[in-house]
């Protein structure tokens, strides 16, 4: 007598986590430095001091009533102004606080944004592939269709013929996701540019606004400089996803936030929906402490140069062991190509050198694998003979 | 082109935020110690010091990888340990930590329980008056219908020939909420015995589980040394649903969990719903230093005392001033009848003289108002010449 739909989603374990939990139970058998555990999104590079001393700061200075208190439903006044001026410091967006809602994380925002636009259940919520698989159990707990379209090979910027083939009346809005999880890879200016002409002339015909959803928990993860464009710059219609949980190394905090672009229709109802959608989805306001925390460490952002070192460390070693890898100019995921067409397969072999990664065919690309370099660079050092191994059982190497 | 719902739940301010905000606007116009507002539920009572003192030492001794890092969905298992221990400790309830989920406050824990349960548009919950408006939010949003029943009139324990009339086999769970918010009542043994008796009779006729759902955010702030009864210790098929929002005075923080009885039918497929439930409402973990600072923390109580002088001095005086007020025995509230039928009247009256508390029509009790105590005992010793005022403005002075 209970939703088996829900069931389902607490009983059957993420791949992601499955594999996660392994090589927990293997490095127990045979040592954690024996376990090359690439399986798991959680920022290996500690907090800024900065914010561990701004923490240490509002507990010791605080008022706890006013520190731990319910604060506003859509957020903290200071933080959310902090946050505008941010943006707008860095984007020339334009955004202001009034239109930020607070949430716990980017997982609470998606969910808000997608309740928020979802009218029917005939509505549909496009992804590109790869993309991360909550983005269909969101789509669906919250009554929509996900449909997915296929990224344009070998980049994996936006195929606009494909997106086409899939646009039709009932499509509500668009997920990107840039830096991309599991791909690494960023959205060029271009893309950007013609998928928002491309929006805008769908919108005409179909006379009705489509929503761009930019899921942005990697925006600060970027290398050699690149710039992520910013969308709300590009395309009216558009609603940011972010968090603090990479930029900031604090992903178990839950705080992040959902932002309507300035030139939106109709903003200040679409927010309103976001915000009505956050409350009937049981959040009552994003974790305070951390509210406050984000007001005062706003351009903070994580030692990504590890990251960094771990990216070149593991995408030079393993392109020249003969693997075909996705060079990620953001995030911390490798994505390769699996081998061998099978990439569960291609993956129990690589778990006989207790390599642990991830199959991609959740993410809408079977034959690939997301291999994260979130850990000790050591680890990775260690690793390579494996990978090395691995790549001669398949007759890569060159 | 957004959910109208969505954008009705986000645009219509609650009756409790629209008070207290006409109480700020009013504060900056005549100063805050000449309006009394009795609007909103936020503790008064700091954290207690060893709350503070544990967080600081959580900062300064944690890895900050670890501390802020994801948790287990389901929440760290010390945390969870050390809730099931102290629970059991209390109450000899008997439960398990594998029946814990950590959860961002009794809100979401709330709404992922009945997500897990309810099954069909057709499906409906019970809730007794008066209570937490909230319930209808999170029921509609969740796809099921919410029934009121009213309770017993003067003591407002449960009455079971009301609840016999709307009960049906659509029913899946009730909600019980106890010491209640708005009343203050605490249900008595003898209460919770008789609905478990009633209950288990009207499975066995349809045949099908009925779920209570305990909501408990007030469960210690209780006065007079009164108990309230462990529901799982009396009806097998229990589900708790809990916050320390005021028992560390920690609302802002957004951390509880959800508990499913040790002796439910097919508990782990319903603790698994409930899990996957949070999953789809897009809670990837609760925060994660809160949930450590529970398990450091979990047997520590704000100082109630503070609000045990509030209820005293307040309901003893009104009660003179011959308003009828039905004595709290838990929680921070004063249940109170309105003088006139019409309490939204009658607060419009109470404003003249600076009194601002909440009409109880959503709470389902029409012609009751709720005056919230969780307030500096200065503010009550300035606010008891307006309520005498107020009171022989209606002659109720005898």
């Amino acid at each position: 007598m209970v939703n088996e739909t829900m069931y389902d989603y607490g009983s059957r374990a993420s791949v992601i986590r499955e594999i996660f939990e392994y090589g927990k139970k293997r490095a127990a058998e045979i040592g954690a430095e024996n376990v090359f555990n690439f399986s798991i999104g959680n920022p290996s590079v500690p907090a800024p001091d900065t914010v561990t001393k701004a923490l240490e700061k509002l507990l010791a200075e605080g008022d706890p009533v006013f520190l731990h208190g319910y604060t506003s439903a859509v957020g903290d006044p200071g933080t959310r102004k902090a946050i505008a001026d941010s943006i707008n410091r860095k984007y020339n967006a334009g955004v202001t606080p009034d239109r930020i809602y607070m949430t716990c994380g980017a997982a609470g925002a998606l969910s808000s944004c997608l309740k928020a636009v979802i009218t029917s259940p005939e509505d549909e919520i496009i992804a590109f592939t790869p993309f991360f698989p909550e983005y269909t159990v969101f789509t669906h707990a919250n009554g929509g269709k996900l449909v997915q379209v296929e990224s344009r090979d070998g980049d994996f910027q936006i195929d606009l013929e494909k997106l086409d083939k899939a646009m039709n009346p009932h499509v509500q809005a668009l997920i990107v996701n840039s830096p991309n999880n599991p791909s690494g890879v960023i959205y060029t200016e271009e893309t950007i540019r013609n998928l928002a002409a491309y929006l805008e002339k769908k919108q005409a015909e179909y006379g009705h606004e489509i929503y761009l959803i930019s899921d942005e928990p990697y925006r600060e993860l970027v290398y050699d400089g690149l710039k992520v464009p910013y969308v709300t710059n590009y395309y009216d219609n558009s609603m940011v996803c972010y968090s603090y949980s990479k930029a900031l190394s604090l992903p178990g905090e839950r705080i992040g936030f959902a932002l309507v672009g300035p030139k939106m229709k109709d903003a200040g109802k679409v927010y309103a929906a976001i915000c009505g959608a956050g409350r009937a989805l049981g959040y009552v306001c994003a974790p305070s402490l951390f509210q406050f925390l984000v007001r005062d460490c706003v351009d903070e952002v994580s030692d990504i140069s590890i990251y960094k070192r771990n990216r070149d460390l593991l995408n030079e070693n393993l392109t020249a062991y003969g693997y075909t890898c996705v060079r990620p100019d953001g995030a911390f995921y490798l994505f390769m190509k699996s081998p061998e067409p099978d990439a569960n397969a291609f993956c129990e072999k690589a778990k006989k050198h207790e390599l642990l990664f991830v199959p991609c065919d959740g993410f809408g690309t079977p034959g690939y694998v997301r291999i994260s370099y979130c850990v000790q660079t050591e680890q990775i050092e260690r690793a390579l003979p494996a990978f090395k191994a691995l790549a001669e059982e398949y007759g890569l190497t060159k």
